[in-house]
């Protein structure tokens, strides 16, 4: 059997807290002998400034780019408010993102049945919802130059951020995406603002024209970014898999991930390009939710989106689809049994903590 | 009485026929001497493009120049899909945006208890929401330089984007949401993407500078606008005023409209600097939604988000409080007496045209 290298980056916040439950189900499924992972531990966001005075330290973004799945909680927090642009908790995030040339975020929305009633929307709109936002991770104004503040004098600055993007960075972004769709229900939706943006303009012109040559098959709707996030809200069951840019997917993403109830519960792949020989692929998988300073540490912090980030990568990096299946089965039963922690209580039930949440999923295994 | 010179632009789809419920309203208003309105009809969009080969002529301009305030309803559609990008419907709207310097872009998000139940949301989410999204609108990505695409060779091209924001612009917009604050509850909330872009940075630092400078009565949060995209649908009610750029603010704003129903029903002013010595600003009003080409001709689109910018232009451009405040009212009783176009219908009642609904509302008033 294979051993994999797992690399996990617990991070700020409630990273760690969410990590360990992780970690527990990793290596119960090494020790029951369903797979083989080797864990390392490194330091990113915060905690690495903490130690190592930069936001990822040179060792662990060597590991990183060894490792073959990289686990990260979340970055940030308060605390590192005022360190250096160049040294916030994201910078560390950012960089994995680009030197690891993972360009393709893959963003479900799923709401599970147990949970339709912990949405702000009502029950018939999102029940049963299920799809997936892929969004181009190491492009766009996330990256592009110039992107930098100038002093003019008199009090006044001009600040510069620049979106850029290529022909071939949207064909290999579309590509993914015709070929989730392909697997999943055939459709896809492309999002830009091209009565605006130019890069919008060169993103409708590619995935058009990619559409034609090699994905005839699929459905391909164009919707610009501002009304598709009206159409999330209003009948979000409409969308398959939606692609789009850094920034619009960033913003999509967290408005698709509140309608599912809650954004404790909803994972993300970033992949790179497969290595044309071995197959394999550079990827970090973590949860859509962010380090939430304001209840770390108090071990209240829902695991399940990081638990689900580690079937994402079973998924996607191992190609071991039955085991994911297995763990989604079991996150699914805990919650029809009613195990709730706090985020997605809605008042009602009462709640149990991250580790009992990790304890339980376990036990479904 | 003075006499205000109103220059009104149907554009496209839906355009003309809401806006002659508009004109209707402003002749009965003229009519029974509550306020004398001077009434000029140009060309936008589309529209403009089919007679004078550009998205608004020089003497359309002039117009909207010299007008007291401009009506706008909707510009766009499939027709002109494939007119040069400098000639497309859009165009005309951003150069009237741009060339009278309307900074401001006041987008109210109200949900009328008649319509709570028209949402996708569950009722006590949005019901008696009332927020107001203040929107960067001569910034930005939308007119930063440069804002092309170069050929490079090889079947790649590369497209480039441009956002650009000096302190100035932030401050002046940032004044106008304190502003608004005060005779609201009192709170903003800034938003921005400043964990990656510098703009971000230089928004942040400059509305948290005029806060302490000259509105510290009013509450300020700041919300990344990712993390407010979520907290629009989650919680909406939390939200006094929004301040935020140009493309965050039109995301964002779509958003939002969603959670009160209808699109249909919401209006937006577009202001300029206010004249020093006489008081009086340059302003556009138009409905947030847009020109819904698939229902145009047959006179079922609702008219009451036109209606209601015609309210804001009472408010905005004439001072004219009592007056508007009677329309909303209008509005408010044809909603509560179960009159619906079919945007609103839900299904259940019978629905009414789209000059059936400016009639009651009219009588009404
Ligand atoms: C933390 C931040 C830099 C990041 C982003 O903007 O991409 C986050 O919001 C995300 O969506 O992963
Ligand atoms: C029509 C389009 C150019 C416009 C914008 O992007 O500003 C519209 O979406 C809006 O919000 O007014």
């Amino acid at each position: 059997m294979t051993t994999y290298k797992l690399l996990v980056l617990p991070g700020d916040g409630i990273g760690p807290e969410v990590m360990a439950e992780v970690e527990k189900i990793a290596a119960f499924l090494t020790y029951e002998g369903f797979v083989k992972f080797e864990v390392e531990k490194g330091l990113v966001g915060g905690s690495a400034y903490d130690v190592h005075r930069c936001a990822i330290s040179e060792d662990d973004m060597e590991r990183a780019q060894a490792a073959d799945a990289v686990l990260l909680a979340a970055v940030g927090g308060p605390k590192w408010d005022n360190v250096p642009y160049e040294l916030r908790p994201e910078a560390g995030l950012l960089r994995l993102r680009k030197d690891m040339q993972l360009f393709a975020n893959l963003r479900p929305a799923i709401c599970y049945p147990a949970l339709a009633d912990a949405s702000s929307l009502k029950r018939e709109v999102v029940d049963g919802l299920d799809l997936m936002i892929v969004r181009e991770l190491t492009g766009g104004v996330y990256f592009g130059e110039p992107k930098q503040i100038i002093d003019l004098g008199n009090g006044q600055k001009r600040a510069i951020d620049t979106q850029v993007y290529d022909t071939y960075e949207i064909e290999r972004i579309g590509r993914i995406a015709f070929e989730l769709a392909r697997k999943r229900r055939n459709k896809v939706t492309s999002s830009e603002k091209r009565n605006v943006m130019k890069s919008g303009v060169l993103w409708h012109e590619v995935i058009s024209a990619l559409h034609v040559r090699e994905f005839p098959d699929v459905q391909l709707e164009h919707q610009l970014a501002d009304a598709l996030g009206m159409q999330l809200v209003r009948r979000p069951k409409q969308f398959d898999v939606i692609v789009t840019d850094n920034l619009f997917g960033d913003m999509l993403s967290d408005v698709a991930s509140m309608l599912t109830g809650s954004l404790g519960m909803l994972p993300s792949a970033s992949l790179g390009e497969r290595n044309a020989t071995t197959g394999a692929r550079k990827a970090l998988y973590e949860p859509v939710h962010g380090s939430a300073p304001d209840i770390a540490g108090k071990g209240i912090a829902n695991p399940i989106a990081m638990i689900s980030s580690l079937g994402m990568a079973l998924r996607y990096s191992f190609n071991m689809d039955d085991l994911a299946d297995r763990l989604d089965r079991s996150i699914a039963r805990v919650l029809e049994k009613g195990l709730r922690t706090a985020d997605i209580a809605g008042g009602a039930t009462k709640t149990i903590s991250t580790s009992e949440m990790g304890d339980a999923i376990l036990e479904e295994l």
